[in-house]
């Protein structure tokens, strides 16, 4: 079984020993929280045992979905923002190819991740001419952003395909009873899955939610959630916490915070882990990031960003830390060659690997942050496979867990959120709230400071 | 004349009048400092007088090769990385729509900017088939991650096209006279354009290293550095800082600085800024980021991150500011329109369009961010235009100039980025290292600490 390691080797010259133990002392008592549920936010705690509940019968169900998607469509435009987006994009940027060979395949796209008119109106460019599945995600049917673009997109849908071939060719995931895609789903006899009320939207890539869209690219959502059970079996079932890389990752991140470690950079050497780092920014973020205090989650695709943040992390201002993703076998053998003249000095290399360059790059990249003073671990992820990548989901979402808990925090609520809706429903008048629209509107007619 | 402003009203909860003046009263004279050249890193000044220096002759040869590489290619790959990478990235993703129609037009891909063989094999694999044209852009011709791609994507066109017309089909942006780039271009008969030797990686966007990939985009590089003269003249000939934003802009950021701001994220609220924020990290990090301290330069990519980043900072670790890109003319109207079942609530905004509801949006995030606790700036950019993006490159680059000279660093070194370099080449083995490469050998063998 493949496991996913942690080396924290180079945290050592800001974390004492006994600090580390001393932390790790608490790890019982929070594993217990979380397993009995008697910790804050323990509603929303479905996701713990998640990969076990889902059963194999499901899963085939959704992968025949996927295939059948991808026999009558060129194109999947999935509608949803936050965890009903993130956490399939990771999926499928880091397992698909980063260039989809033209006419070959299904390309899936995002909608509803934003209010820019710009992005839907080439979207709806795009559409044009080609054989499109629209899946829906939300589970109450009134955030703005899917809300809005599903409205434009299943107007153009049924405009295509007319009203019962085009609400056929449209799964909504949402609610399992209430709410105002589950009443239009219904009346119109779309396909639906269910949002369990017990995982929140960042926990959800393991629901329908990320399962849907990750089978219809093509990928083994078998594997996925397999290598989400083998997590839980390592890291939730696992209660000597020296044996336990997601623990100790929980509990190292909350040391260096207190020691002014604010900012924790998630660093790559797999662009394609790109999106992952944008799920896991939002998981850590928005578990942590309240009561004022919380780690600032940054994230970097090296080496590229070695020439554009290197600078900043190497001698900038000693508030971050690191933590690199390793992936340990890329399952691709580039090999360099010999050139005649070496004007490019780059001879030396010759019958080494893309990868053994790669890799040397990572190495000295994280001794010399080390040595600047940016104290930082490595997650070793075995490879860029379905399994992993489900195990990686699980490694990350213990963690988080374990380190709101260990800050203090309820990690499985996000009240901030409502802060800048509030604002914009007020601001475009929605009915209900005329002294708030007006409220606002006065605030913001106030004197400007403008240059 | 299309103007940029500075709205600064919601910093006023953070930062006192008289600090702001107190702060201006030192612009005159570190403008004295850049235009005189008498301040730190006065080498590398050349970006100053850049866009008045580009001749309309130099404009239209490289627009017309830009044609020619249209009508002889259905790809461009473009091998660069830092600043030979996203100033051009920058504007293309800025001024492209958000999807490229399958058939039309070139389609525009980057090459080494990592050095990841995933990346790498998919790309050639999107190679086949098609008319490819390469621009490789590198001073030296050694930076590994360019050399290492360029040797691989030379032999795979010499390979296709004949030796000739492979060359042929190689633009290679480098040094005037030295270097391996130069030798090889020389001696195969590629035709060539100059990085002049006063002006940084980072600053680069306007000469060559940007305007051949973005004139080859088919985006007028007239417009772009017309935008960049005015830019010049409203903010390094502005003598008022009064009436100059992209100081005012400077100086607020050293003032939150130096009163733990020690965070600032660039906000848009359209998608296709993506790499903007990017290109700007660079300018500022790499400038800012040193003899430990500066500004850590983060960004999102708003209403997106609303729904992952947007609890952290509404509610997170007060130690951050943020500064918008407000387009105010998305030039893209889409009407929202009524439904007879209103069962997703969004009747009331009948007749309203997507920019009206994204710009409450912004709105509301901007009050309700400064109400929480994060002043906050707002770039007013007029539209997304090539003369528009070619203005604010010049507003973060004079900015990051004056920035820099308050925070007390010569803003036009980066001393630190050869750090992992060097650590990578003693790994790799690089003869003339037998030292290093067995001192970090060693180091690395040491005891590890793995979980």
């Amino acid at each position: 079984m493949k496991k996913i390691t942690l080396d924290y080797t180079n945290i050592q010259d800001a974390v004492l020993l006994s600090e580390l133990s001393g932390k790790l002392e608490s790890y019982s008592e929070i594993r217990n929280m979380i397993i009995n549920k008697t910790g804050k936010g323990n509603d929303f705690l479905g996701w713990v045992d998640l990969p076990d509940r889902i059963s194999d019968q499901e899963i085939e169900e959704i992968e025949a979905l996927g295939k059948r998607i991808r026999e009558e469509s060129d194109l999947l435009v999935v509608i949803g923002i936050g965890g009903s987006y993130l956490g399939a994009k990771a999926a499928i940027d880091a397992l698909l190819p980063a260039f989809k060979k033209s006419g070959e395949g299904i390309e899936i796209v995002f909608a509803g991740q934003s209010l820019s008119p710009r992005y839907l109106k080439s979207l709806l460019a795009h559409m044009e001419g080609r054989r499109v599945t629209v899946n829906v995600i939300s589970k109450s049917g009134t955030t703005t952003e899917p809300a809005v673009a599903f409205r434009i997109i299943r107007e153009w849908m049924i405009a295509k395909y007319g009203k019962e071939e085009g609400c056929r060719r449209i799964i909504a995931t949402t609610d399992s009873s209430k709410g105002a895609l589950r009443t239009l789903a219904d009346e119109e006899g779309m396909k639906t899955y269910v949002i369990p009320d017990d995982v929140g939207g960042r926990f959800s890539v393991l629901t329908p939610v990320g399962l849907v869209p990750i089978a219809a690219a093509g990928i083994s959502i078998k594997d996925l959630v397999q290598g989400a059970r083998d997590g839980a079996a390592q890291y939730r079932d696992e209660a000597d916490v020296t044996k336990n890389p997601s623990a100790v990752y929980a509990a190292i991140r909350n040391i260096l915070y207190k020691k002014g470690k604010t900012t924790e950079i998630l660093s790559n050497f797999e662009p394609q882990l790109h999106y992952v780092a944008e799920w896991w920014k939002q998981l850590y973020g928005e578990s942590e990031g309240k009561e004022n205090k919380g780690i600032f989650p940054a994230s970097c695709d090296f080496t590229t960003d070695l020439h554009s943040m290197g600078q900043w992390i190497q001698e900038g201002l000693r508030n971050i830390f690191e933590t690199f993703i390793n992936v340990e076998d890329s399952g691709v053998k580039i090999l360099l060659g010999r050139e005649e003249k070496d004007l490019d000095k780059l001879n030396y290399l010759e019958g080494e690997t893309l990868e053994f360059v790669n890799r040397q790059a990572f190495l000295g990249t994280a001794s010399a942050h080390r040595d600047g003073g940016v104290p930082n671990m490595t997650i070793n992820l075995p490879d860029i496979s379905a399994y992993s990548i489900g195990k990686l989901f699980y490694f990350f979402e213990w963690g988080v867990a374990v380190s709101g808990y260990m800050l203090g925090v309820n990690p499985f609520d996000q009240p901030g959120v409502e802060s800048y809706k509030k604002n914009m429903f007020a601001l475009l008048g929605k009915p209900g709230l005329e002294k708030e629209t007006q409220a606002i509107r006065e605030k913001l007619a106030g004197n400007k400071l403008i240059v």
